[in-house]
């Protein structure tokens, strides 16, 4: 048994030595709830990032791209929450610009060592007084305890309802080693990144180059694996800075402690993207498919992400109905093959489908179960050994109420 | 302009010659609704079948397609609803056969010219005493007039909220030809087929063959065009039956009449989706999405089909809210290429986006046009001619309050 990870359950991205965060309110919100922040690195870190998808990329995505096209390091990152700068043409680009290189100018760094990144409503132009405002107050709020995590957490959120952190600790060539991550995501939310916005902290010493292989692995297992309402944003994307203040030897495949490193990176992505999932507008529930006996990883993943997306399995779920015939019939639409003799299907621990049939089982401890914060839903194909975990939540009136009148 | 159909709004299923239908209750169903019912055909009846693309496919549609694949003909279609006779094992294959064959014996014709459908709840076995002494009663309920249509049509709805019908009549070589049109479908509905149950019924002379590509050539522009909630059933086909009792010479696509007769079928089909889609599960209102200017019909029909199945968009057009934002990004998630800037969107005849820029819009003359019953979106892509169309309807509270607690 190898070494492993340390889970640090107060630990925020403040965490790993050099970083510092903050928030605060500059008016991009109808609420007083902070709506602007920034992590900051107090060395330029080695940095990585993965985008969305979705071929609108809003235009915070195209500037931070450019910063890290440079050398891929990163000095600071700024958000803002309330709008999401997409689909805003070219005055939204420069808009991105202006927010990069006032908080460039404001810490006293190149503007290439900013990444910039926006959550909110499409299509609308961003209040730039009160952004501009609000980051020549920001550098003061940066803070390198707790409440500098919490604040910056606070102003990511749209309509989250939970701030979602995690971290864990690690010993690397004899030197504490600790990985944080922030993140928000609640609608939009869809396999394949294009998710929600990521933030993972790190005081490991590390290349850029293995730190973005390590987050694109990572986040094939992590953040591609959620699903909230099917829909992928414009704007979302996971960053991923190393300050290198731990003082380890740098990180290789080859080092030693690679493997708890990983371990604990893949820890803090999975935690983060089940959280979004928990937390997933009008979500009352975490769901968890895993898919063995597949043909293939490829092939599990596949069957996980069509069982976990689909809206009959959500509302049963929300109903805490032990309706197996949807995630059978979600599984056969999955587009790839199975044997149709073969399923079994556990809700928990209680068995509903055997070899294809179906089970009695006790429809009283069914309900019980399904009633609970987190439910649990294993498909075994009995062919091959591919497997794979996919994270959604129920699909409930909260969400129609959220989407109907979002923008009012 | 050459001869076309005119529409025959009271017309059903056995308005065209040859055709007999109707309904009863057995008690599948909870309520006193109709559960089970039959189309009839007075002669061997040119016949034609679609079928869902689900792996798992219900004992009923394996027995149909025997009895199709022996010599594409059918005297009577057998239709229950209440259970879906999916994932029962061999019992449920036998249930299948056993309806079959009951209803061949009580109508004095061979039993592979009987098909059947069912619809309803997955894995429970179908309780065939009382089908079986539905099916005995079937025959002295079937009627050649409105009544039986009406009937028939009754039999076959779960949680349909209306029947669905359409008929057109045409002339050919002076011959009055009638197609008519009935179909349920409300919850797991989705392109690809896999969709809904229809039945087409039409006094032309035509070959099982050429019936057979006309029926897959509709769907693909019709059925396979609409969606509720992205679930694709294991129970769902559409079938056509031709009497050829309407006198006239075998339609063939050389045919005088043939672009009249199709055009005719394809209305047919279309006004049964349309209908499907207005009905779905919790819909307040019919959503029509037109997707213009995109590099090809294929390219255009992902990005229809995508829009129209996006739970945020669909949650907005619930709310009546213009949030053209959620279009703009389902249209980037379709797995298709397009220019990012040249979109324009419109809503009816509201332009809301225009080379991918916001257009300043009546936001009360938006919210009024989105309060109606049925709400056009119109995407032009500006980059080619392929154009495609697709069908859906708004995510409701009703739609969860539904599907929480179907089996209950």
């Amino acid at each position: 048994m190898g070494k492993t990870y340390e889970i640090v359950p107060e630990g925020g991205i403040t965490a790993p030595k050099g970083f510092k965060a903050g928030g605060l309110h500059c008016g991009l919100k109808k609420t007083d709830r902070h709506d602007l922040g920034a992590i900051v690195c107090e060395v330029p870190a080695a940095a990585a990032a993965v985008y969305t998808t979705n071929l609108f990329q809003a235009a915070p995505l195209q500037v931070t791209r450019e910063s890290l096209a440079e050398e891929s390091v990163l000095r600071a990152v700024l958000v803002n929450s309330g709008n999401a700068n997409a689909c805003t043409g070219k005055q939204g680009e420069e808009d991105a610009r202006t927010m990069r290189a006032e908080l460039a100018e404001a810490l006293g760094v190149p503007k290439h060592q900013v990444a910039v990144a926006s959550t909110g409503v499409i299509g609308e132009l961003l209040k730039m007084d009160r952004v501009s405002s609000g980051i020549a107050q920001l550098p003061a709020k940066l803070r390198g305890d707790a409440q500098g995590s919490d604040d910056f957490c606070q102003a990511i959120l749209t309509t989250d309802l939970v701030k979602k952190t995690a971290c864990v600790r690690l010993d690397v060539d004899g030197k504490t080693v600790t990985i944080a991550g922030a993140a928000k995501g609640s609608g939009m939310i869809h396999p394949n990144m294009a998710t929600m916005l990521g933030f993972i902290t790190t005081d490991a010493a590390i290349s850029a180059a293995l730190l973005q292989e390590l987050l694109r692995e990572a986040t094939d297992v992590t953040f591609n694996m959620i699903t909230v309402d099917g829909d992928t944003s414009t704007n979302d994307m996971v960053i991923a800075m190393a300050s290198g203040l731990a003082g380890n030897r740098e990180l290789s495949r080859d080092h030693a402690d690679w493997t708890a490193f990983a371990d604990g990176f893949r820890y803090v992505c999975r935690e983060l993207a089940k959280a979004i999932a928990r937390d997933g507008e009008g979500a009352t529930k975490l769901i968890e498919t895993t898919v063995t006996g597949a043909e293939s990883d490829e092939a599990a993943r596949a069957i996980a992400k069509t069982i976990i997306g689909s809206s009959l399995v959500k509302s049963a779920m929300f109903g805490a109905d032990a309706n197996w015939g949807r995630i059978i019939a979600a599984a056969g639409r999955a587009g790839v093959p199975l044997n149709v003799h073969t399923v079994d299907i556990r809700l928990g621990d209680i068995s509903v489908l055997e070899q294809s049939r179906p089970v009695a089982f006790d429809e009283e401890a069914a309900l019980e179960y399904l009633k609970g914060d987190t439910v649990a839903i294993h498909v075994d194909l009995n062919m091959g050994s591919g497997r794979a975990v996919a994270w959604g939540c129920d699909l409930t009136y909260d969400y129609v109420r959220i989407n109907a009148a979002y923008r009012t």
